[in-house]
């Protein structure tokens, strides 16, 4: 059984890290809350996610998985004004997902879990670069390099860490050091290229969190952590690297 | 002959009230105000809309008919501030509409009203059910039956007044019970099917009045009427059912 | 050489009064400041800008040319808050522009000055009628006008300074009177006609200016003269005529 109370801003904010990738998740419910984990239909992203039963305002849920359609969840909680409470709850004959907002009340079919993707492992990485930052500066290193090219390198050197992306005719740069809510720990320097589609993509959620880390290698995965929820959720996304063309 | 001066807001209600239906309009003129009556080009929605003399600020007008496109006119009244007084006068010798927003004047050509569709015939209908609610509350229920299906049901049972729409997977509902703003009087339980874009077309105005009353049968046509003009002008719109399915 | 610093928001002006005319300029630097001129692909309107060396924060420069891609500078700019500083500075060796946002850098290719367009002669007019009005007014006649035609004649004729627009059926004119900021002097009534889509044009940056002066004759060029960056730049349009049909 699920059935839960939630602020409609901190439910917004799970679509908001995972519809950028998915379309469809399957989320796995216990009594401890709600996680996810899924991957974009070109294996590139990988997204982990966990929901914490105390970032519901009411939350009664026993072990189980459902199948939600993430585009028509989002259109429903756009109804949903930021501070309304949204009510959401499995109904065991119908199998359906009731959800309500005030006296407006939907019902939503939901999936069938064993017809979405299987689980993706998370691989193991060790990564040399960690890098703590504010959001905001992540995203306004992503629109920019938007302008100039459709793939952007991250990059740790002389004890900065870079946003670097180079168009047939123009570059753009970011370039940050320590201090001033950014903090680069690394043993080695590192670089790796990304598609900007994908980064951009990462950018939807992370753009708003207060703090992000980011951990780079060379021609590795980006790894990406960040909270949601006041705390009460954490968000990983795993991004593969691009092949630098030398 | 007309000439009259009117608050750009007041105006605007008027279009707004009557542009989603029907691109052109006969007004009606006479020295106690103007009205107007009209039916979309599909013969599902009518529209019957009067304004007092007392809603314009000065009002100059013998018995009379003109014919508007209201496109071009919603078009002018787009370049006035809410604040503006427009002021409108017929052309005696051109037969052009002459409207005035402070230095700028517009000269319109008007239609030959004999070139509009005719009046049509107000059926006398006697609708067992009538419930006075909020203007936003019905754009609320429309809005939200848009994502699931294109036609909604609107019924009174069990005391409530109900949106219901059905689409092929999902369901919105929303119910008002007595009380806060809506009060429901009914000599039985009705409920008829509309179309959404017809629904929609009537919330573009009611969504904005304080209070609408709607009247209700079973498998009937639904009455609406609100004020607009701070209750200087009355609109009624009258829609046609649609056949519901077995 | 060339290294300044400028107001985000002073340098968006000076894209603003020339990019909808040219998508390349021809930068002329000297000690005292930069200065262009430019000829839209047509031959129909001609713009004049010059900025002071006082309009920059820093200025330090040396006599020469540079060509820019506005429509690539632009686009950098869009990443500026009104209050940030921009710096700009040309990279003598790579001969690249680049230009600093804070921690943001980018590097644009300059064009070859050679490559764009020569600089067009200012012809030398003598225009009878002299207009100062808000840049703000010309903006709303220009706005009016577009809903009926796609030209519109200014004209000075009764002590009046007249914008009239034809359509098919319709009409527009915005009538000034000396007064409440409008100047008009002249020495015989004029009326020349001109393309609304240039008029329209001119309006993008003209329309934030406190006080524009419009020079007009009889079927000759319309001169239009106003300030930018606090006074310390100054604009100057010069847009052909169409010729009236009878």
């Amino acid at each position: 059984m699920f059935k839960a109370t939630i602020n409609a801003e901190t439910i917004g904010d799970v679509v908001e890290a995972t519809s950028p990738l998915v379309d469809e998740i399957r989320l796995k419910l216990s009594p401890d809350g709600v996680s996810l984990r899924a991957v974009d239909p070109a294996n590139v992203a990988m997204v982990s996610l966990t929901l914490d039963a105390s970032a519901f305002e009411s939350f009664d849920c026993t072990d189980g998985e459902i199948g939600i359609d993430l585009i028509r969840f989002a259109d429903v909680l756009r109804m949903a004004q930021k501070d309304d409470v949204v009510q959401i709850e499995v109904n065991e004959e119908t199998r359906k997902l009731e959800i309500r907002l005030g006296s407006l009340s939907y019902t939503l079919s939901l999936l069938d879990p064993s017809t979405i993707r299987k689980d993706p492992k998370v691989p193991d990485l060790e990564l040399p670069a960690n890098i703590k930052m504010p959001g905001a500066e992540y995203r306004r290193a992503v629109k920019a390099a938007e302008k100039v090219s459709d793939h952007m390198a991250l990059a740790v050197h002389d004890k900065k860490f870079v946003f670097e992306a180079q168009g047939d005719l123009d570059r753009v740069e970011l370039a940050l050091d320590q201090g001033s809510g950014v903090k680069i720990e690394t043993t080695s320097d590192v670089r790796s290229l990304f598609s900007l589609d994908f980064l951009n993509d990462l950018s939807k959620s992370a753009g708003n969190a207060e703090e992000i880390i980011i951990e780079l290698g060379s021609d590795f995965p980006l790894r990406m952590n960040f909270s949601i929820a006041s705390g009460k959720g954490k968000v990983t996304y795993l991004l593969a690297p691009r092949i630098e063309s030398a």
